[in-house]
């Protein structure tokens, strides 16, 4: 702890660094490899290249996915470096502080490119891409661990940190590591099984034939006969409503129901958020106090003179007393840290269970009950900002809260420990206590006016009678009302400085939680997080909507099965159709658009109801159902 | 402004100044004069003594309203003089540091004793009670007068403080002394024209014979025919919202509403808070401001240059320099003073709209509408206790609100001007604009990014086709949120920031309303502030309903033309009730409680339904009926 930061800098002074940090392959070489892979696959249509395209289908919840979040969480984890590293870019030595700002900005959009092959690996669902994953994955992992292991300690702010930092992604690579030689290893179990051509059908939960979206319905349509019982009939016991309660803090899976994608991502981003912020939070601070606290001698005496600040005729006493002092503030700032952790944690697990009654909420066509206000549920413009931003702002969100919870936790400890426990522990400086005694009539009789109008209202003023309440003694209620009045002010202002700490801590306390508002009812849409996480759901479900795809799915299989369809059977197809639309106005406006004969042939990915319910034109090819 | 404070203290030390303060005569004096009346007036029974024990009927809404008013806003004007003076009390002299707490304590309840007799003259409604009153308000206000243009300068925070601070009083004061007279002369008229011995329709707008119930009733049975068009039909023109969101701020008096008393007290008392803190703001602050003005020499050069700050060679030059810094000082100070002000009388204006709109919602029995959540209107404790300091509780959040908001203000328009505005104009120390120069790579990133997916959503990705919109391309939208996922969380991190800024404005510009909550929707009723509200319009609604009144009133008026009414007159008289009571259920619990037969005799001012409904009993004494 007493080596200067000079000697950290000496110690840490690899010139070549930086060259370990590039990447073994340029991610344009991967790239045009899978191209070919996926060409050399289904060479007759051009289906590889659209696939490359699209990283991975956002609105789809039968995805791949975990090696989706491995991806985001690895992604954010460069976030650190970009920041805080003087040279982001791998391939850009010694930036001079003129252009970095310009290799930051490129850095933002070359890590997304960087580690783009390992989730478009996914995407082609071929033996050769999950191959190619497996390699991509063992190779930046291997690079990551050897730089680790070979340089463990880094110049920047703390000797650790970027240890610590490079953890969470260490993890995600392991992950895919492991689990692209699964997705290999299954698929080619399933080639050598079934003897067949085809791979979509390699991995049993992903895809089309997934039956996730058929369970949902099931689901739904079992629930509907165990009915609740109806709202405000009576009051439920305290334990019953102190557990309901914390059932809400607590996310436990449910059976058939999937977070999107999107959602899923912006959770596990959060997490790692929670976990990089604190890290910094400690690394910045923490080893800075050590090295202050450690540095401490007996010119501080002179030095807190110099301030009328006299706590010992004993020079060594006045150090070992401002080190105490030091502690404690150190002590005080891990716990506002810890606890804004914890906070922060079990806030993200409130917001899943919220995201997931809000979602199931918003299938069933409820969308006022979660807007507050009926709106309609189609795809804008700014909606579509919100939906593509979302996973980014939530993390941004969470970090921000954070810290501003662990300043203002921080303060609060800091208040309590110097004003309340270490005066009671020494037993001086008790400024708090001599106050509060100064002024106890005060408060004597602002507790006696607190109580005296609850005892008056009790046994004077409320008369119970006949099982109802009605006043009683109404002169002497308006005689005390005008008795109190100049008191009541006092009590007043007292309530007005805890209306400012409960709203302020409330919001505080909230502030990284993008699913409420922390705006009144009336304005909750001026809330910029609140707006977002409104319409990124809208896009969500009017994009995703479970019971549309599972209908879509029987209505494709069946169509496989038999191209020609009797017309009584096509309307008994139509009827549950029917019954999704009548329950769920939002998705007409959708249907309208389809239904018309002659749409254009969506792209890889588009859920097209039209190719569902239009049974006009039997399609034979399959190619739009492998897509999806 | 060169005088020290030193010379202002001997300037106004008058020893006997105190003195003059005396009331001339204890209230309790005059209290026994006014039973002595009471009980000469009407020796039959004690209403006398009971009237005098009760200072007006809260709960009617055709009171004196004005006289109430004005004897709240003369006590609140003596808040200031029992927290700032040293001597509260005006026969204590010299009160040592030591018992001057309790002196406080005892003048809280020593001027409403005070000012009793004041507010009890009216509730007698007989010339001698006006008389009296008269005489009192008369001498009040010459006391008052007299001392302030005998010594207007007092040693107090400023010289002319308490002359200002005063003046709210002298108006009240004022008030009274006309207010009262003519209520004695009109009574004369009215005795002299009727030659009747009586005194309760001495004035045609006061008391049972009052129009306004009946008038409020015919008002909602002619609104009911003018239906408004559906909502969610179709939307309003931006002008339209702009002119009706603009009348929400703007109060105007209705013509067949009245804001219940304690109410209108709650407002004219948060105007005189308004005052008196601005005042208390301006004086406390601006006369130091110049006295430090008017003393800044060229030492101010030297004291500078101990803390490294160098404003020019030249010492005259720094001291205009520092003057004129100190006197933008003094400008933000007061604007930020004056702009709290004006917020705050918008608001008050706000929530005087807001009141009348939940009264009238919760008099149709639309709790759940008001309350977000149904909950039986009838009187608890608590609901008792916050009816009981609604008043004082709004006037201490107002004077609160304003000092949060002065205090944020002064700091937003100190940095506004430092940062932004002198640097601009002296075209130096411009900190803030080099920061931005030198970050300006980041800010075009960022608007690029804020414009890219706009661009993207509206030509590339939203498809409109046929009236609806659905997403098209949807592998790009994929690729560009997976590009655009690190930069987003730059964006993120701005917008987290702008939601800080925007709920904390929020709050502290509402933080003296108490009719909405700052919390989020679900958390509503954890805002003192705004349980304290709702709790009070419970008990005002549940007790003092105009429909309920206005029925009384008409049956007991029948009553007394025909005692002997047939039973299908009866009936018919019912059927109003019944509707009223099927269109409030709130009101049904307190009917069954009055309906039983043989209910208690209730005091002074109780509304008896059962006086009303109970034709079984037919009732010849108007003595309840004229007590109302």
């Amino acid at each position: 702890m007493n080596t200067s930061a000079f000697d950290y800098q000496e110690y840490y002074d690899y010139p070549d660094w930086n060259e370990v940090m590039g990447p073994t392959k340029p991610p344009l070489v991967v790239v045009l490899i899978l191209i070919v892979l996926a060409r050399q696959r289904n060479p007759s249509h051009r289906r590889g290249f659209t696939d490359l395209l699209s990283p991975a289908n956002f609105l789809d919840q039968t995805q791949l996915k975990g090696v989706v979040l491995a991806v985001f969480a690895i992604l954010f984890c460069k976030l650190s470096v970009v920041v805080l590293s003087p040279n982001p870019l791998p391939f850009v030595k010694d930036s001079t502080p003129t252009n970095r700002e310009y290799w930051k900005i490129l850095s933002l959009f070359y890590y997304p490119a960087l580690y783009y092959p390992l989730l478009a690996s996914a995407t082609l669902r071929s033996q050769a891409g999950y191959a190619l994953g497996s390699l991509l994955s063992w190779v930046h992992l291997g690079v990551l661990v050897w730089q680790t292991v070979d340089c463990p300690k880094t110049p920047q702010i703390y000797k650790y940190y970027a240890l610590f930092a490079s953890l969470p992604q260490i993890a995600g690579l392991a992950f895919l590591s492991i689990r692209y030689p699964l997705l290999l290893l299954k698929g080619r179990k399933a080639t050598s099984s079934k003897e067949t051509g085809t791979m979509e059908t390699g991995d049993a939960d992903e895809g089309l034939d997934c039956s996730y979206y058929r369970d949902y319905v099931k689901k739904i349509l079992k629930k509907s006969n165990a009915k609740a019982s109806p709202p405000g009939t009576s009051k439920p016991k305290l334990s019953k409503r102190l557990s309901d309660g914390l059932k809400g803090y607590i996310y436990t899976t449910e059976e058939v129901f999937r977070i999107p994608v999107l959602l899923a991502v912006a959770v596990v981003v959060s997490l790692i958020a929670i976990y990089q912020v604190a890290l910094l939070l400690v690394t910045m601070v923490v080893p800075t106090l050590h090295i202050v606290r450690a540095g401490v001698d007996e010119d501080i005496a002179f030095l807190l003179a110099g301030f009328n600040i006299h706590l010992s005729d004993d020079r060594a006493e006045v150090v070992k007393i401002v080190v105490h002092y030091m502690w404690c503030v150190e002590v005080c700032y891990l716990s506002a840290m810890t606890l804004s952790c914890l906070v922060s944690l079990l806030m993200l697990m409130r917001s899943m269970v919220l995201h997931r009654s809000n979602l199931k909420a918003m299938y069933r066509g409820g969308v006022s009950s979660v807007y507050g206000h009926h709106e309609g549920a189609r795809p804008s413009r700014p909606a579509l900002v919100c939906w593509m931003g979302f996973t980014s702002f939530q993390a941004a969100l969470v970090c921000v809260g954070m810290v501003v919870q662990t300043i203002v936790f921080f303060i609060c400890l800091l208040v309590a420990v110097f004003l309340l426990i270490i005066p009671i522990l020494h037993g001086q400086n008790l400024m708090l206590f001599h106050l509060l005694r100064s002024t106890w009539p005060y408060w004597v009789t602002l507790l006696l006016v607190l109580i005296i109008p609850h005892a008056a209202a009790r046994f004077a003023f409320v008369k119970k009678d006949a099982g109802t309440r009605d006043l009683d003694n109404r002169s002497t209620l308006f005689l005390l009302t005008y008795l109190l009045f100049l008191v009541n002010i006092l009590v007043g202002v007292l309530l007005g400085l805890w209306r400012i700490v409960v709203t302020s801590l409330y919001n505080i306390v909230h502030l990284g939680r993008a699913d409420i508002s922390l705006l009144n009812r009336t304005v909750e849409p001026f809330d910029p997080g609140y707006r977002w996480y409104m319409q990124y759901l809208r896009i969500e479900v009017c994009q995703s909507h479970p019971v549309m795809k599972a209908f879509w799915i029987q209505l494709v299989g069946q169509e496989k099965k038999q191209a020609k369809a009797s017309s009584a059977r096509r309307a008994r197809r139509r009827w549950p159709l029917l019954l999704t639309l009548l329950n769920n106005p939002s998705l007409v406006g959708s249907r309208k658009h389809h239904q018309r004969p002659g749409g254009d042939g969506l792209p890889n990915g588009t859920f097209n109801l039209a190719a569902a319910v239009a049974t006009e034109t039997a399609r034979k090819d399959a190619d739009t159902a492998g897509a999806v």
